[in-house]
């Protein structure tokens, strides 16, 4: 049958041709992985999307430039703990350096490498650390699953768990490619986009101008729509590489590139849930989603501005069914609608109709909002548009972790 | 000499013809104080700002049907633990019921009576309870000052600490005019406005238009600028009430209008800091300022971008100098500005220069963060504008506070 197919395993070098690994630069301590590697054996397509912050990090800031000279590549580095950013020029030249001494080892172009960096911001990169340990990662270089999930293990911050998801995709007559995806993110997370590094390889063949149409559309509701904190971070990116070593081509308007489309959502939506799930200090998944609103810039209003409400979170780690903290934060979201027409819904249980509160079982309710994933569905009856958002709790842990981040 | 001079005491009643005092219905339990009523001797003109919510609380819409009636009123009566919101057409005609009930005691018109309540969204008000005690609330009116503060401790719900302010205004020609103020306002806060309750009382002479004027004036960067957790409530309001009783009248484009809009302006903006102080679990009483915006609108983006970052404000609960943060909030802001000519100084500290952290003192700069007040400046070098916000930090406390508050 046609359609995406999730397989057992995921990690990243799942698709044909690509191989990956993860190295100590001791940037962390305690040996800790925290260089990331993944390069394709061949030249391959690439496409990307961006924090929409002004302040860009060096090591961002050089991916787009790279990847607007519309060259194929053969890459990507990624360290942790150091997120290359407000540090000036030398920023940008420690990140060519880091591209250099890869390509190098590679034997391609340094334009060939992408280069992305997460953590703390507003500290020089050790670049050297991370140029001295380079010739060891090349040499590294797997298609194991192990070294795989070394990448992905390299990549996390304050992640408590790795994020990685594969799938086979069944395309018209049989044909076959697959997608694998992994990425960092849990903390300055809010849409367009987060502190979040995704990163996609397929083995189609894919123009990059149509990739980069298919990752506009995977991160439009999955990474765009993931909120743990409201903060957009500076470092953000989410990339596809497509190595075209399966032999299957995909073009635009066929029937394959619907396929395809919906499979790379899916998996992005995947991941996305994967992030708000492990936001820093959730005890809860929570998905909002709005119903009936106006017109879908409204809908957005709203479902972010429930998912960014300190008070509607912090009401979920209490496992408090307060649908005022909730209703309050549609009132302020600037959407326009009649507020005597709202329906709220928490996990199925009808607590707000009519823009009144009703009774409701509250040991019910209770027992609902024990329960890790939480739905909150909210019904203008205004029009048709409908959107969602993932996001978590407000615990005492997010204190704790961002209370001491940075020493 | 003209001007504002503070006074030794705070309290509601220091202007000539009010009297006040709070009772306990047994709303909150523990005979604690939890309705107040502040009456004047007279009829006085009132003026109001209120929540920008699409959401309205029951006793908020009907004071606003009031104060639009353009009447002369008496006084306020003000309930806490329950919000009268979001209950349907029960909750307008409980405010009503309550109005009366407080006209026929004092021997006024229901429509001279505002009504304000906050708390708990979603519960019927228990109005019985309320209207029981009203006789004898009455009859206790006092322009005692312990009588004042009962009003004042009356409305508080999670605040710590009362929050009142009275000052002697010296006109032109030595004339005399007294001003205090009152507010509520702890968790639920965010400009437009806030779980906020502000109730200001002069003796001035003022015509109802021209107090409309003042007090859109006082709040515009005072109230309208704290934000404790970037959620606006349904239930915010501020009104001034003027008797006249100093035989004092203050008419607009007068050397004395501009010196009284001075004076409320002045307590208004001390009521804004010690509500950011005592925002729910606040160790840290932080003011957000910016410089050298491009104009007005960037410039309060920039501040309110800022003072709701979740990661900025566990930052400081953690004493930690993390300019990266602030640097991220401003760059999310939707301000423009030119990344690579921003300045930031912490408590007076440079540490960050030209789009660049520099290096600073970490043991000056944490000893500086361990102070409870903290300024930061945000310096953009791209025209002339200016704005300033009042927050404070987000603490362990602030989730067990509202983890917790509903039951």
């Amino acid at each position: 049958m046609e359609g995406l197919k999730e397989i057992d395993k995921a990690y990243i070098t799942m698709p044909k041709g690509f191989k990956a690994n993860g190295i100590s630069a001791d940037l962390k301590g305690n040996n800790a992985l925290d260089v990331a590697l993944i390069i394709s054996d061949v030249p391959c397509n690439v496409a990307g999307t961006y924090t929409s912050n002004l302040v860009k990090g060096h090591s961002l800031v050089r991916s787009i430039d790279v990847i607007n000279q519309n060259n194929k590549i053969r890459g990507i580095i990624v360290n942790s703990k150091n997120a290359n950013a407000c540090v000036g020029q030398v920023g940008y030249d420690d990140a060519c350096d880091i591209a250099k001494t890869v390509a190098s080892e590679i034997g391609c172009n340094e334009n060939e490498i992408l280069t992305a960096s997460t953590g703390v911001i507003g500290s020089r990169l050790p670049a050297d650390k991370i140029k001295a340990v380079i010739p060891e990662l090349v040499k590294s270089l797997s298609i194991d699953e192990q070294a795989a999930h070394n990448a992905e293990l390299a990549m996390m911050t304050t992640d408590t768990v790795p994020k990685e998801v594969s799938a086979s995709v069944t395309l018209k007559n049989g044909k076959q490619v697959t997608i694998s995806g992994m990425a960092k993110g849990s903390g300055m997370i809010h849409p367009n986009l987060a502190t979040m590094i995704g990163i996609f390889t397929t083995d189609a063949d894919i123009d990059s101008k149509v990739l980069n149409t298919l990752i506009h559309n995977a991160v439009k509701h999955t990474f765009n729509r993931v909120s743990v904190d409201g903060d957009t971070s500076v470092c953000d990116m989410v990339i596809v590489m497509a190595n075209g070593e399966s032999g299957v081509t995909i073009e635009e308007g066929t029937e394959d590139f619907t396929i395809f489309d919906e499979a790379l959502t899916s998996l992005a939506n995947d991941i996305a849930q994967m992030i708000a799930s492990d936001g820093e200090g959730a005890t809860k998944f929570i998905e909002i989603e709005v119903y009936g609103a106006k017109n879908e810039a409204d809908a957005k209003l709203i479902v972010t501005s429930v998912a960014r409400s300190p008070l509607c979170k912090t009401a979920f780690f209490g496992m408090d069914a307060n649908c005022g903290r909730i209703i309050t934060a549609v009132g302020y979201s600037g959407a326009d609608f009649d507020p005597n027409k709202v329906d709220l819904d928490l996990s199925g249980l009808p607590v707000y109709r009519n823009g009144c509160a009703i009774d409701f079982d509250e040991d019910l309710a209770h027992e609902l909002l024990t329960k890790h994933d939480i739905n909150v569905k909210i019904t203008l009856h205004e029009g048709e548009a409908y959107d969602r958002m993932y996001t978590c709790d407000f615990s005492y842990d997010y204190v704790k972790i961002n209370g001491s981040y940075r020493s």
